[in-house]
């Protein structure tokens, strides 16, 4: 299914028209995307044009402990979001939707995603006048609406959007209207649905329609802005200047198996990914064994397509998430370790194909292939459903230095000896493109797979100096002690 | 894995002698026993004679939300308990480990399991003047070793160990022993360890040992009592009239896949209970699915055997743990639900083999056959890894009268019309009791299989009448709407 | 008013017998008791016959945090109990009231005050197989009801008080009936009063009729028994051979000022030691300050009978109960202080007459005066409205070792000294015996001096030994650096 | 002392530079001025130039319950915060200090006061693109700060504070300076001090002095800006039309006692309006009794001048603070109260004064007249140490209103039958103005008492039309029912 690593989501998305229980549903959808984002949340309504807005920090589950504050948030629309969160901007002033009370107007506002030229508009618009409150990029957009002299509202709208850059995946929510937009790549994947009672929904994976019992209707395009108000939905285009690249890694790794996205439900193309792999591997073996949760499909997969039998070798604790205490280092070097097991019973003796993933840093995948050796298996070959992992995200996934990336430093030769695997197989990328499958024309099958080739689809803005400084370095990788 | 449903563990313990860090380890392997009971956790120490405790409400994680309520718990040695308990009974005073400061000595007591003759022997000491200051049965053990007129303490407990009836796994600890015993017919698992630094551990399950890096050493033995001290451990009796009778359902749903039990891996029981169900099973299908997580095993055989592929047709949140808000009845209508969902693009036009572990009340399987029916599904067939349930527990388990389960009031075909499924298998008692496989000349293969035949390995003491009058019942089930 | 020092109740009580809102009355009677104990509280309630009870660490507004807990406490009796614990013994177990659910009976008992022999009735009971759950000495009365051989509950009840010796009242809570006992000296204060819907209420003080709008019937007398059923209220004794000596310093610093103890209204008894006071003292004077807010009523009769100026010249800060935060060392030699504040603009260039009701340890008084000086303060003369505190209490305050007495081992010049005062003046014996004038016959008008004389009225039993050994100890009292 | 009742101050502000602990004595500043502002505290410090902040809901010790919270705080100066907020703003992001985080510059600002063009310099800004965070005033400052195009940051600082307008006392704090300003009329106290190893203080009231134990230098003057920095303290004006006005309401009740404000101290102020009073009294009474805690400085003076015994005739509970449970209204007639207790044993068949600071309301005063009454009183006549109350505050103190205060809708002699008092009497405004007696030639000897005369010192702006509004409503006052 899905789990937190070092390679985060920035958010998830949620928003609805035309609901008696707007908030609730909003709740359910929300519930449904909390993989994306686990340190915030929240939900503003709309109550006949008044906005009403909770936030706080934590799982949505802390955010909304009590029911009452659910219910305050009447209305008959609503938008929310999950946020994830880098430790220094944990404060509460950055957990969106942000609820803005203008004189003249009430809006709210949320996203997903990351601009790539947030540093030089926030300093631009600061010299100008504007305050900031959050550190967060979102509010950029705001200040840019109010500061449009366009002279109707869509208009503004349109011309902010036209102005960020970078991955977005934005909802607006005014007194009359619900707005959403995405931005001209397609980075961030969001979707369009319908409840049965005609409620239109948007949410950044379709699980969330499937747990609220909503149709799906089609994906947001690139480029486009939605626009909900009383009369029904309208669309429209902010520009027409798109090329589709959605990211690859929601398909490897960070949407949950049951969403769909541009028409490939996630789990299948997780076990194409890992049929692909079994065709590309070439190794002998006894067992297949995925790394629980995000490796399951893959390694159904891969059992399926080398005829080798899939087993559960490794067992996650699901407890873990919420457990503060942390053995000692002392209790560590005895052996004790809280959140995976590998069972001897099933890998004693055994050949074993470890499915993953991906490697980030290669501290995990090291301390699995240690779990299954102490655990008995014979051999360890670490297949890995996705191309070596070379290049930073900047469209709104937290890994923005190459320094953190092991195959940024490292040959797969270095890599297998690090994690002490006895081989080491990445899928390719040609392979990798061709077991997603998009159907569509788009270069590299319609998807960002900057991560692996470094070609990144739009320019870089405020990030530039800084990545092409960070090629030249060429750093031995620090592994760092096994957690 | 495992996960809660209406069949529910009443504990797990854990204890270990000759650690610096006792109360840490002892965190760490409650912590993989959490699935054993989650309402309530403790633990005691013992720094050289002097006794500390700390319990309360919640996961252990809540209930050692602080590192200070944990450091406090120093000392070589210690115990401790999760708990499950049912609604009547969430009072603090039940959460174990109890800890009593007699005026001569200090004790701590905890348990597993449940006494056939409870309800007499209470009744009979307090006429003899004791107070009894808990509800559950677990104090029971300390009266009858204060009032015994053995002149040794380890004569009191065994003394107290024959007067006691049922299943039971208790674990004791005084100023300078830990005491573990079992009851005559093992209903309950409980093994031996050590580890690395020579320290003796005592634990429900293996996993346990895997998480803490022990070596499993052996099970303990039906009657038998261990006593560790400075001088080591020492083995002993306290009956020999035993007869091996594990609980069926610790392989089938209670016990976490890495734990192995009497010799067997659970994971690889499950998977052998999956393969034996394929051969059983007589319908045409397309694809297999498992209900997630505690039948995610069976799915794996089940799969392997048939050949049919094996698909993540169903997801669930690993969020929902923590989740207080829940959907209106309104919603509900509408479709929005939290816990599990349907994968359409799996299971789309696919003729189903949906195999879960058990059916208690029926209301599960009739809403996930609903789910997947809705997403799609052409055909739905429900393959149980275990024969009809018909008969309470009165050894441990959670369910005590025949009216909570739908197969003691309805015929295979009624509960499948009662489900919705095109057809229901259930596996035959023998075949479970083949794929399970213990290496005994015990009846049904060393376990208890009294849920499935009304056969009970012990009287029922003060549940006889209660059990008799209830086989005259024949109350139709009433089917509760879906939650 | 009152506060918590390092002298301190050990608890209050209150118990109601026919209200439709038993509990919630309760809970407002004990809120007006909270004085006498913030470490605990708890209420049990009648609801025909079924008992159910309610208890937590903290003040009783963290008890009962959440409506909900006080609203299933229905029927229409209950009793309560606000709970002073010394750090050791702060477990919940020690929270009362106790409630007992036997097989063929529910009881609930709670307490305050201290038996004298506790410790070997203890041991007697455990050596005949009792266990102990709390380690406070309440529940050795229940122990003693139910391992006696009466034929008729109230005769055990009898029997069990006459077995206990030292300062208690107690209620007993059971199906049918609400009972209230007084120990032979009438040690601790309890009172009976009369709600206008004719509800009986039983309290410590009478200060919480005055908040329940209850009227004042009568004190209960030594060694009597009060049995309230459906029937009415029933008078009874348990012994005859009971003489009057209530704790003097229920007056001078426990009681609140709005409470009756034995017909002398508290304030009133304190201004009069304050009267008394300035007619014993002997110094010049420009005006009077009275440290608050136990000492307000002294001071005011003090100014009266003196004819000197009454003024605010020390300030208390009203939010330092729930401060978590304390000064550092460091900033507490900068003068960084939080509780007390000396207010220079009043005591400037002043003779200070600083009238406080007793002196402990000595290390309070030094610092106050240290503050009166610092703040300009000409002269600072001490002025105590009573004896010297010698003699530790046996019957219900926690102080019992002459170490923790500064008068225990040093003259009054030494004390004066030690504080840093001008001059030193405790009220005479026969001073403040005349000035609270109780209407009895009765040695010592009634009153228990033990803590100034050492005439203690009872044998001291478990005590005697220790205390016999404390008269030979003439250690030089260590002070503690003023906190 | 102090309490909360509907008359509240709108905040407490603390500032300190030059101190390796500022933050923690910042802490221990503002718990001095708790009684400012209950609902929501902050703190920012500056480390070298780096702004941290925290702040949340709630009282200071609530805020701040973890160490580790004010341990975050490093630096050598900070600036902290007590807020009082209405029901409708209690927003975590009007909770101050507010800290802003510029790619220029990191600023932190406070503010005690209100602004009476708020709402049209808000306006304003928004029109031209500004984005305010929170609903309070206070940002406004930081908006016209930043849009100054003065060359040099003290002269946009100048600038801003010329064009708010109302009664304020800020805090500003920059990297390098601690900035503080005070209203032209200095409506609202704010303070200079020193400690003893050099470092400067700012507070609200001169009681934060003694609790830290530094030294009163002097008041900040109005129209003054002190800026503090690595140089010491530069004086400077930034307007010198100026008229002293202070609040009178501070003496009467806000402040506490041991403040001295204007070189008056606050108690000495109090005991003045009481002997005023007495002599401005025409009724007979046999005992004085002050309503607690913020009357009791009055009373005493009352007491004295008039030759009748002051006592305790009413007793406040001092737990109610944290009380979540409240009589259900039929427990309220039936007389169950939890604040107030009238003491029958002291007031029982005497005529009494019933000594109060103001009257709001009139409610609070009609519950204490009918507790007096119903403990036995024979008469009960009220002394209030202030004239009526007839006009609304703009200034920073929440009574915006005229509908709010009883004497604004009805004569004495109708607020004494009303109150139920046997009479009623007013300290005359000369009287009040004599009493203070301020060392000044300003109107009204420098005191604001517009609440009494509705001469306001200033004009009114956007609240002008409003406030006229009001002087023409006659509406019969409604009295509650008496909580």
């Amino acid at each position: 299914m899905y789990e937190v690593k070092s390679l985060n989501e920035e958010c998830g998305v949620f928003g609805i028209w035309g609901h008696t229980q707007a908030a609730q549903v909003t709740y359910f959808g929300l519930h449904s995307l909390q993989h994306r984002g686990q340190e915030g949340a929240g939900i503003v309504s709309n109550d006949a044009g008044a906005l009403k807005g909770h936030r706080d920090k934590g799982l949505l589950s802390e955010v909304f402990k009590n029911q009452t504050d659910l219910d305050k948030l009447t209305g008959h629309a609503a938008i929310g979001h999950v946020r994830y969160a880098t430790a220094g901007t944990a404060d509460i002033r950055n957990i969106q939707p942000f609820l803005y009370k203008f004189h003249d107007s009430e809006l709210a506002l949320c996203h997903n995603g990351n601009l790539t030229n947030a540093i030089s508009l926030r300093r631009q618009l600061e010299e100008q006048g504007a305050i900031f409150n959050a550190s967060s990029d979102t509010e950029i957009l705001m200040h840019l609406i109010r500061r449009s002299h366009h002279p109707e509202f869509i208009g503004k709208v349109k011309e902010a959007l036209n102005t960020v850059k970078g991955g977005f995946a934005y909802l607006l929510m005014t007194e009359d209207k619900l707005i959403a937009a995405l931005d001209p790549n397609g980075f961030r994947p969001l979707s369009l649905g319908k409840m049965t009672n005609g409620a239109w929904v948007i949410a950044s994976e379709t699980c969330a329609f499937e747990v609220i019992g909503a149709e799906w209707i089609r994906d947001i395009k690139p480029g486009e802005i939605i626009i909900i108000d009383e009369n029904g939905l309208k669309e429209d285009v902010y520009t027409t200047d798109t090329q589709l690249a959605i990211c690859s890694m929601e398909y490897v790794y960070f949407a949950r198996p049951d969403s769909t996205i541009a028409g490939v439900n996630v789990h299948t193309a997780r076990k194409n990914l890992g049929k692909k792999l079994a065709q590309e591997f070439q190794h002998e073996a006894d067992i297949v064994v995925g790394v629980p949760n995000s490796s399951l499909s893959a390694a159904m997969g891969f059992a399926e397509e080398s005829g080798l039998p899939n087993e559960m070798g490794l067992v996650k604790n699901q407890y873990t998430q919420r457990t503060f205490i942390q053995p000692t280092q002392e209790l560590r070097e005895q052996g004790v370790r809280m959140k995976l097991s590998a069972v001897s019973g099933v890998v004693k003796g055994k050949r074993v194909v470890m499915v993953d993933d991906s490697i980030v840093r290669g501290t995990t995948s090291r301390r699995i292939v240690q779990l299954l050796k102490e655990a008995g298996a014979a051999e360890v070959h670490v297949a890995i459903g996705s191309p070596e992992l070379k290049y930073p995200c900047f469209y709104g996934i937290d890994i923005q230095t190459r320094r953190e990336l092991i195959s940024a430093n490292h040959t797969v030769e270095e890599v297998c000896e690090i994690i002490g695997a006895d081989s080491l197989t990445y899928l390719s990328l040609d392979g990798m493109i061709e077991a997603i499958g998009l159907e569509t024309d788009a270069p590299n099958g319609g998807l960002c797979v900057a991560y692996f080739d470094g070609q990144y689809p739009t320019p870089l803005y405020d990030y530039e100096a800084e990545y092409l400084r960070s090629l030249d370095e060429k750093t031995s990788f620090y592994i760092e002690k096994v957690k």
